[in-house]
């Protein structure tokens, strides 16, 4: 007869065996033989995390760079929901997690016991699939049941777009038994991926042949070398305009790196601006003014490519669908080289000249400001850095200027500024390099479960821009003239960060002038002996006004700019 | 024409005149236009706080002093995901709560667009009912089901059991357009709510009459003078023994208020210890013994009074189900007096006494510890103080004195440790009365957010009992002897709780050894000008074999106290 618990050691078995890297668990007793039986299988590489909110971010943050599935081991109760946000986030951004929660058996559900609630299909909003464990394997079809639901659910964490898949783990007491061993010969499911390739007579490459001008939008994207060789071969192609954020993670020179800076949302564009053909893949682009560009072009053709089937029509000018990985698809297509530049991929690299000289213009001047300090982070911090960016402002500052070869995250799937911190320490735990994490005053403080960790990873650089509080809403116009503004939006309560970083251990280290401010970011770039902080404090909610007119500037110079620059 | 944001504005209104008390605000921008219309027709009753998993928990802690639903406004995406565990809690803990979520219109969901993640229907499993708010009133049905859903969704918050009701709004930009004034003579929506009489013939009413021996259990309850009243009339008949720990919020001297106490799971019970017909009523039940006791109970009669439709079954024996208010069911027994107990009485009273004196007696001389903690606060705190127990090990330890006239609350709904100090920050905000919240160290830091709050109540006096870290866990006996325990359940990160504290503003109190105990308490029972922080250390993780040995010396003169007593 087969053990009560056979399923919950070989569940760890698997798991192990797909070649799961990392575990992370919040403590509880429900699932305790969860931890017993991942503690058995994983030893040192299970992380203890008490916050569920942050222990779901990190492991994402690990997830970013393994592309496996981080693990994650609840208890039961508003334990799990805590997870909510980032499964959501995982789930938009197209990142694998494992998402276990152990629960009480279905009988005991709603009948007023401890930490019961409904927990089946509880993430079915923002999950990829959902599945429930057998609560005990004494027959051999509970066993077969959970070999496959364990085998299904890995597979899907990580084929087609990835994301997060739940397994609810009922289990019933007693809850500190000791395990069996692993089931020998235990069944891990194999899987083999066919390669896509183009149709002969594939629609996308005729368009591909025949269009005079085209625009390539990558989105955000893992870093990925064999991406980054295909797309800069097409990026060669006389007719082709790559747009590529830093969060693409590609090469940094490819082309419209900083779109937010380059167009002007005021202009009415001139006819060899427009692209014929537009293909687009990846995740969210951050730039609204390139959003509201590709939105006009109503007579260009736009090819959505994923390997989803979701028709996801950011630019609301949909065509055609190809599913499949982004990187086949673009194999596919030649790349024309006639040794001239067209009329449209001049028009754009001169654009983008323009753009880049008046943005070191303006801002070798400016004074003390948030747009100072970004500008600065952007020049000084390491060229071959991995950079964590905050949501809000951060991510767009920092989109303003060069961020050369750097890596680039930022949860940028619902661009939440709940789970920053975490997510960045779960990237570092996960690679020996140091990671700068780069966030506002508010997202500091909400995320600052993020230090409760005994294994906070040392290479971890946090980089906290303190302009008192959600600076977006001062370069927003709106807010800022309405009287609900000041006590509901903008006036939150002060903190002493100080204090806050070294309650959880931290270095700390502060910065409050420009004179300071370089030698504060070199000195943070340094290896240390524990996770750091440096605390850069902006004056006047970080100086809007200095932000606000460099728009201004870019908008007036912008006709003059053609014959300038 | 209707102005397009007619709904938004009137929703405030609506909400308003419904006698809504509390607006608890999250920063955002797709919320603007409902901050913008809250604000100007709740004005300072709206509080910011931008944590929305402790604006959820703070919001409910308003509604249980007030017993109306606290309105949450949030903006979209990641954001609302931070309510779920608040909104779960107040479900099973059948509190009232109103989720006014913003979002982007239905059309930009799964655009890859900023902060959209599908909304509707996405706290199901947790939710009393889920609502769409219509996109713009510029038709006079969008008006009309607008106000039907805001009077439907206030009402349901309310009746039957309690519990947290949704309205996703979604809503165009521009979003920091002017608001129109209310509309005139809004259908603000009556009700009137019909008493529940027994019928004539009535079962529960034939049993009642009839049982020699009944058990009256509540589980944890609204402080509500009428119902003690009642089960005060019922206590005094003959043949009948209350149930009633500190959380129903009964008479704390009615019965058995302590029955992990005074109960002895080893102990066969002498067959006038067994009662003929019970009623149970109220939320959860803390005490495991009872449960136990009372799920041995194969021929007794239980009778289960909700106003909900659910058969909720706790004690694995319900027969009969009354779905009306339990006070008005109550109000239709009568208490049936002889003047001598019966034996079933007289015995649960010895037991109680026993149990009393055995408690007073073992803790006289006990060593400084997590029980002489607990002891002396059930001693020393105010006799009508309002008490919010943290969950875990903290409401047992609580539940084993006598708590005195003092009002309890917990969030014994799903019993999660995760917003105990906000829940009760709310609950602060609603009452002049010093509010003594009492949390572990792993609880407090999990919501340490919390104190995030510009407007935190200063009667707030926060007592953190720390033992560094998950004190139940060394209560039990599995995980102890598990080699998984120590690095992955016990080891947390350790903080320091004084910088943690300051970096928020709060003033901080030590207790680290007996003779500073009950000084330290009587300190922090007085006025102060901010909330307080009395952080109590106890050794060796609140040395909990004193805690065993507590229950080995109750079981060891179970049988003597009897006649010692």
């Amino acid at each position: 007869m087969a053990q009560k618990l056979q399923h919950i050691t070989d569940l760890a078995e698997i798991l192990f065996a797909h070649g799961v890297e990392d575990v992370v668990i919040s403590p509880g007793s429900r699932n305790a033989p969860l931890i017993w039986a991942f503690y058995k299988r994983f030893g040192e590489k299970c992380r203890s995390l008490v916050d569920e909110r942050s222990a779901g971010y990190f492991a994402l943050g690990q997830s970013l760079i393994t592309r496996k599935p981080s693990v994650l081991v609840s208890t039961s109760g508003t334990a799990i929901l805590n997870y909510a946000p980032a499964i959501a986030e995982a789930f938009y951004q197209q990142v694998p997690l494992l998402v276990l929660t152990a629960d009480r058996p279905a009988e005991w559900i709603g009948q007023q016991d401890n930490q019961a609630i409904q927990q089946e299909n509880i993430f079915q909003n923002y999950i990829k699939a959902s599945y429930s464990f057998p609560v005990e394997s004494s027959n051999s079809d509970d066993l077969w049941m959970a070999y496959r639901t364990i085998n299904e659910a890995f597979y899907k964490t990580t084929s087609g777009n990835p994301g997060p898949v739940h397994i609810n783990v009922p289990l019933r007491e007693p809850l500190y038994e000791n395990l069996p061993e692993p089931t020998e010969n235990i069944p891990v499911l194999q899987k083999e991926k066919p390669e896509s390739m183009l149709p002969a007579n594939s629609l996308l490459r005729k368009d591909w042949q025949k269009a005079g001008a085209i625009i390539l939008v990558c989105g955000q994207l893992s870093p990925d070398k064999n991406l980054k060789e295909t797309v800069n071969k097409l990026a060669a192609d006389s007719r082709v305009v790559v747009v590529a954020e830093p969060l693409a993670n590609l090469d940094n020179e490819i082309g419209l790196t900083n779109p937010e800076v380059i167009l002007n949302s005021k202009t009415q564009y001139p006819k060899e601006a427009i692209p014929e053909l537009a293909i687009y893949f990846g995740g969210q682009v951050v730039s609204k003014k390139i959003k509201l560009f590709l939105r006009e072009l109503k007579n260009t053709k736009f090819w959505f490519i994923s390997p989803g089937e979701q028709l996801i029509d950011t630019f609301q000018n949909i065509s055609g669908h190809i599913q499949a990985e982004p990187l086949s698809v673009l194999k596919s297509l030649n790349a024309q080289s006639t040794g001239t530049d067209s009329a449209f991929k001049k028009f754009w690299k001169k654009e983008k000249q323009n753009a880049t000289f008046l943005t070191e213009k303006y801002n070798r001047e400016i004074a003390y400001s948030d747009l100072k300090v970004f500008s600065q982070l952007s020049e000084t911090l390491p060229d071959d850095a991995i950079v964590f960016a905050g949501n809000s402002s951060i991510v767009r500052y920092l989109l303003y200027f060069s961020q050369k070869q750097r890596r680039y995250y930022s949860n940028r799937g619902v661009s939440g500024i709940d789970g920053c911190l975490s997510s960045a320490a779960g990237l570092a735990s996960k690679t020996e390099k140091p990671v700068f994490v780069i966030v506002g005053d508010l997202a500091f403080i909400y995320d600052s479960n993020a230090l409760w960790n005994r294994d906070l990873p040392k290479n971890l650089k946090i980089i906290l821009v303190n302009n008192e509080g959600g600076g977006i809403f001062h370069l927003l116009k709106g807010p800022s003239q309405n009287e609900a503004f000041s006590p509901l939006v903008n006036a939150h309560h002060p903190v002493d960060f100080k204090k806050l970083s070294e309650a959880f251990g931290l270095n700390y280290n502060l910065c409050e002038s420009e004179s300071e401010l370089k030698s504060s970011i070199q000195k943070s770039c340094k290896d240390s002996d524990k996770a750091e902080i440096l605390e850069i404090r902006t004056p006047n909610n970080g100086e809007p006004q200095i932000t606000k007119n460099f728009f201004k500037f870019l908008n007036a110079n912008y006709g003059k700019k053609m014959d300038n620059a």
